[in-house]
């Protein structure tokens, strides 16, 4: 229901979507990391040759490291680095990645060295922005990252252009394989300086997890398993490093990739990052062949299923819930809601299926009483007539529409589409109307993507006064379901969103649910269910100790939920879903497990936390939710209490509430 | 040196006095606490006349738990409450503390009577803050306590009175002595399930450790080993509650508490809480002898240490650093520090050492050049001249202050106290000061609480272009500590400062060190060394990589600290300490195992953390800690990497810097 709102301000939304076209590619961007060359021109002109995109070149020239050590603490960059008169501002800006150092990047012991190493690496820093590069490479070849970290985060905060830095990270790091950093002392050789995932996640952590940080990942010739990519899927992958020396050779002398290696870049790819093509030419036929080869496998992608083709471009965009009880829909998105292909057809099944069973049990030959609850334009009563036809039963139909405007459109379909049918418009609030008579079946579809989060129960509890006895609601129940997930991603894109609005407190964007296509992420366990609603609400709902006054307290909820983590991550919050019984066995859902396949009605929601949690291997992650509600607003507030006690999100609402 | 700033504002300032007058006690306030008694006027007549300041009432009548549990649901409190007619307001406000319903305060498992016990306990807090009573007691009787804390955080945050919470915890829990709840679960029952102290840690976690939530703790018969003990006194104990039942009989039948429970007591005494006694009269003196045990410990405490008494009433109040360089200290300020007992004497002892030493290898008859740098109103000048003629040594004495201000009062000494000394005074910065000859011996005193942080290193290498190449400098080296520390008070403080100044990063409180008398923390290992800085400079730190244009790149130091962690606990920040060889043998430290006796010149530095760390019992505690320089200024940059990573605090210096 929610994915064409935006509550949040166009700026945002305009910025959102001018990025989105920009990013929005139908080729792949392939880069060539070239050894050193004096001669830029010629060593772009080549590359171009060759199919590459853009390369990647040392911002200064790796032979003169000695003499570059005496000038990084304070001398000029003179001729060791390339005049920028070689190359026009345009090309520096879009063709070429600048390197930093790589013998820079490592940890010096002494104080004196390492404060020089730094100068020299914010030298270069400051060199790359001067050309105004759109991205520099960075090495992290060890766990002992902190003053680097410093370094670039620095640099980050100080300078005033746009550059990205991606951080080279290699995929996996087998024991010894640490480039060039002695393992001196045995003991401390643990499990996580051998984790290369743990480098980076040291790494972005420290540097805040700027959104300009962005991950280089290295694949290697020995993948991990399955567990750690999933892990690596979940981060911020701008680009990958592709080696030539991870490819293998096919009866024809071509580079291919092992199935392994195939399978994870298709997965790479559907992030939408950039590749680059490193090492020597180990194939006979130039090094035009790996970017054909990875163009090959990104045009062999399979065609998207409707759900992602209609998702695209909407991946990782925040969007602020539908209030539809305070604001009226434009007709143009209740139009692109009809247009889901699944929604309406398991309604008319579901309908379909009561009205038979309504039918059996009525014994006399009078007709039901069907009533629409939220008709929009339409959609619910058109498949309830062609239900009610399909079952032979006389329906009596009542549409009742909050929205005036929707009504008008409804008046107008009843004159000219259901003249010939029992249909009347009641333009009202159900929780107002005056039903002229009892319903037998009431049928809404007022869902959320967490379920209940567009207070479909108050308003059915609101229609509860014109139900018969044994009337029926669709849906007749509703769950919601919570998992917790990383996504650097989310993280950020919430952290820019609270920039938006400095009246707010600084945190009330972290407590905020978000519609959204979560995309970059790294789901840390399968969902839960949180609450459960049933339609007409059951008589033990109306709890005796809940006086009249109070009657709201009955779709107070609480819930309490374990999950065990089986690979160190970050949480950076918990993705929300909803499975929803319209009757019998016909069901809706949003849940991954059991997605309704193709019905794009409904994004996940997104709870973030205000600090991304550590979570190591084994821990449980237990997260608190509750549904708030008072006598003008329902909200929601959430916690977690393992591995450790974060505060409770959102208390009292204050960041967040739905209007009643 | 520091303690007298007041860079924040004054305000806040004013405020903290104004807490301190009221806070400062010669008496202790000890409160009884009652069963319901309806007449309340006679219940509080007889606990004043047993000598007792305030009492605690239950806010409704334990009796009317099934009544009430309807009422809960909307009906009024009518008589089941105490009418307030029965006390004047004032001494509502100021003789009585609330009690919530202790079985309210269970968690029971069904959404709909949660939510009626919610919302009773939320009525009897507003019934409570309705009579203004200036504090409720809540009790703390399971770790599932995530829907208490709710109800209790947004009772906090919704009203409009300064009401504080008392939250009861038991000291310690034996298994099964878990009051009123049934472990069904056995396997469940984890280590952490029968540890109070996680019990309140979730609690005040969830809570966001609001500054308006304090530890009522209930002290039990069985004591915990010290290592608990400490990690209690490193919370914010408002109050202690004593059972009489843990009370002894000593021979002539009044009430003593065993030699560990009066141990305790008087460590609980210097925090400065108050005392509630509950449970029945198990002595037959009446209810009085409980009081007056306490009142006579209390009264018992040893007298204060000069340090101590100096120190009172600066408990966690946090002051701005010192920037002596930036700003011109006033003539009150350098009196006070003049007063320190120790700190003269262990210079005028230093200086004699060195002057001693001196004459002794000077072989001719020449006098010796002493400058004391940074002379202020003289002191060390004075020291000098006493060393001097005690050590039989004849000295050219320059006293060199950039405060112009003081330099008028040096002028003013040299012509009435010092006319028969060779002392010229110069008001000049040292930095600048064009020395008409070489020194022999400099003297200053420039140290921050952290050593180097009032920019030390800096001055007295601005002073290295007029030294002889045998000259020494008094202080000779120093070294800064850190160790982490535990402290929701201290946290709550720099909350506080942060929202003092609107205009700055709503982090930039916690990216601030701060001198702060530390007291109700716990230290959670024992200091450790960071940076160390000797002078004249070792040749070796001349590094022949520094250019000279970036010289100060030499005052630059990195540290990367772990401290083993033997008690689970809340990091929220590390306390910063100095030690200072002045010559040979002769040290001042205000570092706690090593501190000089008496005096008092600085307390110790506290660096905070954004978001506290939840630390397990066995974990390491990792730090890194940067001295970072540039052309015009110094700062600190800090960040945690273990048990997981935290960001960068102070990244570029843009919370806070030092000028140069």
């Amino acid at each position: 229901m929610e994915r064409f709102s935006n509550n949040i301000s166009d700026a945002y939304l305009l910025q959102k979507i001018y990025c989105k076209t920009m990013t929005r590619k139908n080729k792949l961007s392939c880069g060539l990391d070239l050894d050193f060359d004096s001669n830029i021109e010629n060593a772009l002109e080549c590359s171009s040759g060759e199919g590459y995109d853009f390369v990647c070149l040392d911002i200064v020239n790796p032979e003169k490291k000695t003499h570059f050590l005496k000038a990084a603490s304070g001398d000029k960059l003179g001729d060791k680095t390339k005049p920028e008169f070689m190359l026009i501002g345009q090309e520096w800006c879009s063709l070429v990645v600048g390197k930093v150092s790589k013998w820079l990047t490592l940890n010096s012991g002494l104080d004196g060295q390492k404060a020089c190493a730094e100068n020299a690496v914010t030298q270069e820093l400051n060199f790359a922005a001067y050309l105004s590069l759109p991205a520099v490479l960075v090495y992290l070849q060890t766990q002992d990252c902190a003053s680097l970290a410093k370094t670039i985060y620095t640099h980050l905060l100080t300078s005033h252009h746009g550059m990205t830095v991606w951080v080279n990270v290699p995929l996996t790091v087998g024991p010894g394989k640490i480039n060039g950093v002695e393992e001196a002392d045995e003991e401390n050789t643990s499990h996580e300086k051998q984790d290369s995932w743990h480098w980076w996640n040291k790494f972005r952590c420290l540097c805040g997890q700027h959104n300009r940080i962005g991950l280089a990942l290295e694949i290697t010739a020995d993948l991990p398993d399955e567990l750690v990519l999933k892990q690596w899927l979940g981060e911020p992958i701008r680009s990958v490093v592709l080696p030539t020396s991870v490819f293998l050779t096919n009866k024809k002398g071509f580079p291919v990739l092992s199935r392994a290696h195939q399978f994870l870049m298709m997965q790479l790819l559907r992030l939408n990052c950039q590749i680059v093509v490193t090492g020597g030419n180990e194939h006979d036929s130039g090094l035009r062949v790996y970017q054909q080869y990875v163009n090959h496998l990104f045009s062999s992608h399979p065609p998207l299923g409707q759900y992602e083709a209609f998702a695209q471009g909407y991946e990782d965009y925040l969007q602020a819930p539908l209030q539809p009880l305070m604001d009226n829909l434009e007709s143009a998105t209740y139009e692109t809601f009809e247009k889901d292909p699944i929604k309406y057809q398991m309604y008319e099944e579901a309908i379909y299926k009561c009205l038979s069973k309504k039918s059996k049990d009525n014994k006399s030959d009078s007709h039901l009483v069907l009533m629409v609850l939220g008709a929009g334009r339409g959609p619910l009563v058109r498949a309830s007539l062609r239900a009610a036809r399909q079952a032979k039963v006389k329906v009596k139909c009542y549409a009742v529409e909050k929205n005036a405007n929707a009504a008008v459109t409804l008046e107008l379909l009843r004159q000219h589409e259901w003249m010939n049918d029992d249909v009347t418009i009641i333009s009202s609030d159900m929780r107002k109307w005056k039903a002229p008579e009892l319903a037998d079946v009431i049928v809404s579809e007022l869902l959320g993507s967490f379920g209940d989060n567009e207070l479909s129960p108050e308003c059915l509890d609101g229609a509860e006064r014109f139900l018969k006895p044994d009337a029926i609601s669709i849906p007749c129940n509703y769950t919601s379901y919570l998992s917790p997930v990383s996504s650097q991603k989310l993280y950020n894109e919430v952290t820019g969103a609270g920039l938006l609005d400095k009246e707010k407190r600084h945190d009330a964007a972290f407590e905020t649910p978000y519609v959204v296509r979560i995309h970059n992420c790294h789901e840390l366990a399968e969902p839960k269910k949180v609450f459960y609603f049933s339609h007409p609400k059951p008589k033990a709902d109306n709890n005796s100790q809940i006086s009249e006054n109070n009657q709201y307290l009955s779709n107070v909820r609480y819930a309490e939920l374990s999950f065990d983590v089986n690979k160190s991550s970050m949480l950076h919050g918990f993705a929300g879903y909803f499975h929803c019984t319209l009757f019998d066995d016909v069901c809706i859902s949003i849940v991954p497990q059991t997605h309704s396949p193709g019905m794009f009605s409904w994004f996940p929601i997104f709870f973030p936390l205000l600090t991304p949690i550590s979570v190591k291997q084994g821990d449980v992650v237990n997260v608190n939710m509750w549904r708030c509600c008072s006598a003008t607003k329902v909200w929601y507030e959430w916690a977690v209490t393992e591995p450790y006690t974060s505060p409770i999100h959102n208390p009292a609402g204050r960041s967040y509430t739905i209007g009643l």
